[in-house]
Order: structure tokens, then sequence, then C-alpha cells
């Protein structure tokens, strides 16, 4: 049988014409100092995966959801006069559901994030669930420099060199959707129609600014998994690999072990000779194995986003899963009959994550992770959100957080210098609580705690509108996923009081209105 | 005796070299709509004039205050990576007051507006008259593309055309005081030390703006004479004139109509044989009258800013001038000896504003309003602010506001297409006390009501910590000028207020910190 290729189904599945990177080894997930100079590219990942033949294609999934797609001229830079060419942002909308101008029927709004936007508008059912209580009209604009929202006409010509990604930033995406938000409205006659902000990660962290930044266009944001506190020093950077061990110890200690110990099991097995060979056939791969490295970080990715993915029921999110599939893991990688080898459990837990299924008959790893794609780029100019690995409570190998090496290869990739404090000085981030006790409103931040990005976000009450909604079993922004017969009664009430303060801000937003209107 | 360069002494005392526009005639306070495309620069005006040989030298008031002048390297496009030069920002600073870190001293940072910063620190006495009581620390940033803080090295660089000025915008200026600030303050680990905003007219809209888009970085704003609704349609154009022209009518109805019927009575003086040059006699002109639209352009002017520099007491911010000098203009239109002309009863009444001391022997008219300075960008691309006059409550000449001649003229002027909705977009306007009802605190915006800009500011309480202070018998930001033993009462308990509400935010932000600091 041919080796399956596994990326081929991504470009069908996504019109967008981006650089693929292969599943098995995200750059920043990576162990080696040298790789680990990125924030993870977990945003990328959750909008460009769709791997195994057992996800429903892209296409197959949309059928539930009917949109129109259109298109709208953007500035490339909103923030000058440069004379720079307009690009074409594409942007999903549905009005079935939509009370009109007239009932000052409510605009959801997603806040589209690093992917192609239908990709997320498949993937945010809550949104089209929760329409029809709300007689509200859904728009998913897509975020710059993805999908088909590409300045220059082109993926090609925008990707070409920093020069021409110069203008893919969180500010100016924020403009976009404010620009395109205020003409749709005019253009609808619905200025005076209330809009809540949706957004999940990347795409949280967006809702979550630009509630605060432009408040006088939404009333209101669900800034689901956004770790807006990932910078700088405000957390200390070992806080995500913390948070995946802590995933796999709650499990099983022993699993834990197994896994924290694997390491230099599998440097000295490489080691060996015929060494890479042997590991080659023990993980199935594709290809001779010709670093130690490069299974780390096979292994280090499947680990993370187990956690991201530790659903309560199974998801084909990322990979079909079963329902709590770290449990899966160390029930695998535990009940190995004795004396089985560490690689060879290793192989079995990680099994759950690349190959649910079974029908994975070897696996491809990534040689080359140092894609010229957005999220990277992204990484190297304001996004730096720093990552180490401690000695005691992570169960990956260690390394430090050094912002040198980081600057030196955005340089080599992009030949652009980062700015590691902008986001800070223009979003905010230090001492929130303080910041936002008494200033701006209705911002819920919801997290599960399962996911290892929940760390860098709000986890409590900053004050009687800026509410933190936290539950202990849930992981990446599962609260935005479509609702299914099986979820936990934990997750029905997260939702719930969602939909609730939800109401109270359009509640509140109508009362103000007439207010205003009678005066 | 030669005539008098009234120019001149404005290369002295301000450093900065921009172009000089007469003070005759201001291009956007002209009365033909083919002139009046533009928002009257005001603020430019405030910044550059001092051309009365009895206004004291700027260094000369200097005097009275003691700052150390700084520069920091800035961004030239803080939303883009496009590679583009750093420019040097200059920024005045004074600590002698200051109470340091430890004491969390407070940092007082004027938003500086478009000129000289030099000449905003020197006729803001408020803020270095209530230091000391504040313990507070003094920083003055410059406006980019004003003064000093030239782009590309030079003012004949910055201002060469649309390409080198494109990064003239409030939101890039914005941006430089919250970089600025940040750094200053990390150097200082004067990090905790809440920072206060202070701003008049354009100044005063740039404090409001970044108390609402950076609240992390202030606690709070006071801005004085802020426009911030003078765009799009959320105030009706007619509005300034409408204030000039009832700030006439009050001191006087026979004053008032003398002025709104004389403009025909020039025109057809004008029209009739050696008419202009019966002018040119009778308003002292030093150069023969070419059009009698030049003489209306002056006259606007005068009495536009007869409007807003309507003080109580004796002055000479922009000319020197008696205390009420509208009162004083009325008093020598309506006393002329029977008989008198229009035209002479006029020139009697402008007098008190281009001549009071009576040592100008002719005055100067502009005949080239149409200079490549700042403000007419900015009014160019971002800062479209509507002004029109109507047949009935304006004594000026009745023009309509017209988008389109506008933009004709911007693109002759400067090769560049306004974005007249992005400043709504970006920073709101519309429906404001709905917006900011819950959201944001800690904005006075204080106004009087002679000032022909309180019009388009906001002049009721939004919520309990956004306040409108607003006084009957003040003119444009009054309440920052340096206080006199003269001043009325109604000013002194402007001026209490303020420091009383400035007391509570500072009071609020140490309790919190205090609370955040014993969780």
């Amino acid at each position: 049988m041919a080796k399956p290729r596994l990326h081929e189904s991504l470009y069908i599945f996504l019109i967008i014409a981006v650089i693929v990177i292969s599943v098995s080894s995200p750059p920043s997930l990576a162990s080696q100092p040298s790789k680990f100079r990125r924030a993870p590219r977990f945003f990328g990942k959750f909008s460009h995966q769709t791997t195994s033949q057992q996800v429903r294609p892209l296409k197959q999934q949309q059928q539930q959801y009917r949109y129109d797609t259109r298109y709208f001229d953007q500035q490339l830079d909103h923030f000058s006069f440069a004379d720079l060419p307009k690009f074409s942002q594409r942007y999903l909308i549905n009005k079935e559901n939509w009370a009109g101008p007239a009932r000052l029927g409510p605009i959801f709004l997603y806040c589209g994030n690093e992917g192609d936007i239908e990709w997320f508008a498949v993937n945010t059912g809550f949104m089209w669930e929760i329409a029809p209580r709300f007689g509200a009209m859904l728009v998913f604009p897509e975020h710059r420099y993805y999908g088909e929202s590409m300045p220059y006409g082109s993926r090609e010509v925008a990707y070409k060199n920093a020069t021409t990604l110069a203008y893919l930033t969180a500010e100016q995406a924020l403009a976009d959707f404010a620009v395109l938000i205020t003409d749709l409205k005019r253009n609808l006659s619905a200025e005076a129609c209330p809009v809540v902000l949706f957004g999940g990660s990347y795409g949280g962290m967006l809702a979550a600014w630009m509630r605060l930044k432009y408040s006088h266009i939404a009333i209101g944001a669900l800034a689901s998994s956004a770790p807006i506190l990932q910078f700088e020093d405000i957390v200390p950077p070992e806080t995500f690999y913390n948070i995946v061990s802590s995933d796999f110890k709650r499990e099983s200690t022993s699993c834990f072990n197994i896994i924290k110990e694997s390491w230099s099991e599998l440097i000295s097995e490489g080691e060996k000779e015929n060494g890479l060979l042997e590991l080659t056939k023990t993980f199935h791969l594709c290809r001779d194995l010709k670093r130690t490295e490069d299974l780390a970080n096979w292994l280090e990715s499947a680990y993370s986003y187990l956690a991201m993915v530790d659903y309560p029921n199974p998801s084909e999110f990322l990979m079909p899963l079963p329902g709590h599939p770290i449990k899966e893991v160390c029930k695998r990688i535990d009940s190995s009959p004795e004396g089985t080898s560490t690689p060879k459990r290793i192989f079995e837990g990680v099994s759950v994550y690349y190959n649910y299924t079974g029908k994975v008959d070897c696996f491809q790893l990534d040689d080359d992770p140092h894609g010229m794609d957005g999220w990277n780029w992204q990484a190297c100019t304001e996004m730096v959100m720093p990552m180490s690995s401690n000695r005691y409570a992570s169960m990956f190998p260690t390394y430090d957080y050094n912002y040198s090496s980081y600057k030196e290869e955005c340089w080599n990739d992009f030949k652009v210098i980062p700015r590691p404090q902008w986001i800070t000085t223009e979003f905010g981030g230090h001492d929130i609580n303080t910041v936002l006790k008494h200033f701006g409103s209705n911002i819920i931040f919801s997290n599960g705690l399962l996911d290892p990005w929940s760390g860098y976000s709000v986890l409590q009450n900053i004050s009687e509108t800026i509410i933190a909604l936290v539950t202990d079993e849930g992981a990446h922004h599962l609260d935005l996923r479509p609702s299914t017969d099986e979820d936990p009664d934990w997750l029905k009430e997260q939702r719930a009081a969602e939909i609730k303060l939800i109401e109270g801000w359009i509640n509140n937003y109508n009362n103000d209105k007439k207010a205003t209107f009678n005066m």
C-alpha cells in the first residue's frame, strides 16, 4: 500500500494555499532550544489541520451551515496614508435568523484568526446554535493574509518577503473588522444593532482586544481560550508545558513518569548502532529517521495537542479522537505487557493521537518545520510569547526561553526584528486586574483548565462585567464547538452562563438605547 | 515706518521651521466655499501664532518653567513592520516635584498637539501649578511631524509629499506617547506610577482617545476643549459659526447685525470704481487689496479667534487682548459716531483683535492660505471636520459643506484621498452616551460655552466617572492656562473640580494597587 499522503486532502478541504506544515512536528513545540524559539503554532495548527481520512471533509461539515461568501476592499495600512494597494477581504454572512434593524437584531461577529475562515465558521457551532434564539445575524470576516484574504492578490506575492508581509498584524486585523462591520451596518441601515464578538484562541485574543479598543463598535466579547497574558514576564513561560504535564499526571503518575524518562531512553536508543533504524520500525515511520530530535518533536506535538483537545466527548477537530484522549493514551502506555520497552509503550500511547482509527500504516515526520507561514511571521514580529520547560513539573525535556536566539532566527527566516514589548504597550496585560477593575465591561474569558493555554488567560472575575468562566474539565475553546447529546452538565452550564451574560449585554444595550431615545 | 513683518518673530520664538501662515487669513475660516473646504486650522493657529510684538517672547515665558529636553527613537509606523527609518521624538520632562516610584508619584503626560511642544508646555500653566501638590512628574512629548520631531531627519523631507507625510496620523501619535511613557517608566522603575493625561483642543482629543484606547497606560484624562464629535454628521456642521455669532449677539444685537450685513456692503464697496483702494485705506492694509474675498477671510478669522479667546481676563495667548474682547469689539462697532460707514465700524472693531496695543501701522493679509502644513495634511486625511454657515443664526456669509470639493482640493494639494469615516470607526463618536455609559472611566471633558468648539465636545456627564465640566463664561481651554489673580470664581471652581477628580482617580488607583498587593 502506498504511503498515505496526509496532506493532499488539506488542499482540497481548505481553499487557501498555505505552505503545508506537516502535522508531525510543529517547529515551536520541538524540544531543542534551537527550534524552541517561537510560540507554539497552536493557532495555525488548529486552522490547517484535518489530516486524517476519518475527519469529515470541510465540505461535508459545511452542509450543516449555510452562508453567503462576500468580499470587501480593505486598506492595507489603516494607520497611515501610504499609497498601498487595497486588498479583498473575504467574509461569510448568514442573515436567516436576523431580526432586522427595526427590532435591533444583534450581529454576532466572529474574529477570524490565522486560517481559512470557513474552517472556523464550521467549527464554531455555538454561534450557529444560539443565533435563532437571539434573532442574530452571523458574520465571519477572514483574518488578512490567511485563507483567501491575501494582500497583493495572491499568497505568493503576499508572503514573498518582510516588505509584503509587513501589514500582517493584529491591529490591522482588528481595524479590518471595524471597517467591515461599520460599512455592513450602514448598508443594512443597522447602525443601531448591537454587535457581539466571538473568538477562540488567537481569535479570542482579538475578540477581547477589540472589545477594549473598539467599545463603540461592539457591546461585548466572548473570548474563549484566549492567552492574552502570554507576553513578556506576565505569566511564567513554563506554564504551558506544566499544564500539559499535569494533564497526564492526573490520569496516571506512572504514565507521566514513563514519558518524562522516555527522552533520555530515546536518545540513547538513537545513539546505538542501527538505533535510528530500530526507532523507525518501532514508530512505524514512513521514512528512515535521521535524527532522534525529529521523533521527539513529533511526540511533543502529540502530547501538547492531546492536552488542548482533551475533550470529554469523542471529537474530530484535529484528529479523530475518543473522549478523554489522555486517559486513553495513558491506559495504553501503562497497560502494555510487562517487559514492553519504553519506546514501544510511547508508540502505543501516541497512536491514540496519530492513528485512533487504525487506518494509518506509517507516519510522516516533519523535516522542515521552518515554513514562511503566517503565524510564524506573527510570532517573529508582535506575537512574541515566551515558552520554556522546567526540570520539575514538566515531563518534557528542559530548556530555557532565550530571546536573543529567538530574535536571531527571526532575522534569518524573515529579515525582521521582533518587537517583544509592543503587544503589552498596545493592548496591555500587566496588572490587568487593576487596569480593568474600573475600566471596560462585557468580556467573558472562558477557559477549560485542561487546556495548556488556560494558564495565560484570565481565570478570575476582574469586575462585575469582566467575567471568567472556568471549567475544571474543559479544554481548548470547547464552549465554542457544536453541542452534542453527550455534553456533560458542566459544559452545558458553561454555555448557558455565556448565553445569559450575552442576553444581559443586549438587554442593557436596548434599555440604554430606549433611555437615550426618550430623552 | 517700515511695514511690520508680523511673522519674523515667529521663527525666533518657535524653533520649528513651519511654513508661516499669515495670521490674517486662515484658509479654513475663509468665507468662500472654494476655500472653506477644511476644518479651521484653529489648532495649528494656536500653536504657531505669537505675532504681536507685545506678546512676550517664548524664551521669556519659558523662564518660569524649567525642564529638560530629551529625545526618543520612535517607529515611523507602529502598526506595520515595513522597513522604515526611525525618527527622533522630542519631549520635555520635569521631575522636580516627583514623589518617586516608591511613593507611586504620578506622571502627568501632556498629549502634544500640532505644534512646537515648548509652546504648549509654557501655555499649560495648570499642569505646572498642580504638580507640587500631587508630587507629579511632568512629561510633554511632542507630536510627530511638528516642532523638532521630524521623521526623515528634517521638515523639508518629512513634508516633501504624501509618501513622506503618510505617517502623520493621530493613531501613530498616540502610539508614540504609549511607547515613550512605557519606556520612560521602565527606565525609572516607575511601572506602577499612575499616568494622568492632559490636553487642550486637538491635544484634548488625543487625551480622551488615549484614555479610551490605552487604559492600561493612563488612569484618566483631562480633555479640555476637545471637539471629538466634529466628524461626519454627529453634530450639525454650522455649530461653530453659530456659536461665534451668538457670542457677538449676546454682547450686542446691533453689533451682530452690523457684522451680518457688512459682507454685502463690503462686496458692493469693492465693486465700485476705486473701491478696493478705498477698502485698502479704510482697513490700513499694507498692500493694495486685490479681492474683497481676502479681506473677508481676514475679518472672519478675527471674529472666530475672538470667540475662542473670549477670556474674562486680559491675555496674550494669540494676541494681546483685553478681558472680554468681544464686548470691546462690539463697543467700538456700536459706539462709532453716527454716520460712520459700516467698513469703518468693522475696522474699528477688528482692531481690538489685530492691534489692541495700537502699535501696528498697517496690516498684512494672507494671499496664499494653502500651505503644506501639518494640520492641513491631517485635515485632508483623517481630520475631516465638516463646517458650514447657515442663513439664520450665523452672522457669516452662508455656505454649505461640500465633501466632493473638499476631497478634490485635498487631491490637488497633497495627492491624497481623505478617509472621512475613519476617525469615527477608530475612535467612535456616534451615540457616545450609550457607548460610554457602561464602558470606560475617568475622563473630564471641560469646556467653556463661549468657545465655538465647545459645540462639538461632550457637554453632559456620560457616567459617574466620565464627566463634563462646563462653564458658561469660559472659552478655548481656559482651564489649562496659568492662573492669575484676576481669575473669576467660576474658573477657580472649575480648576478645583478638576483637581478633585484627578485626586480621586489617583486615590482609587492607589487603593486598588494596595488591594491587589494584599491579595
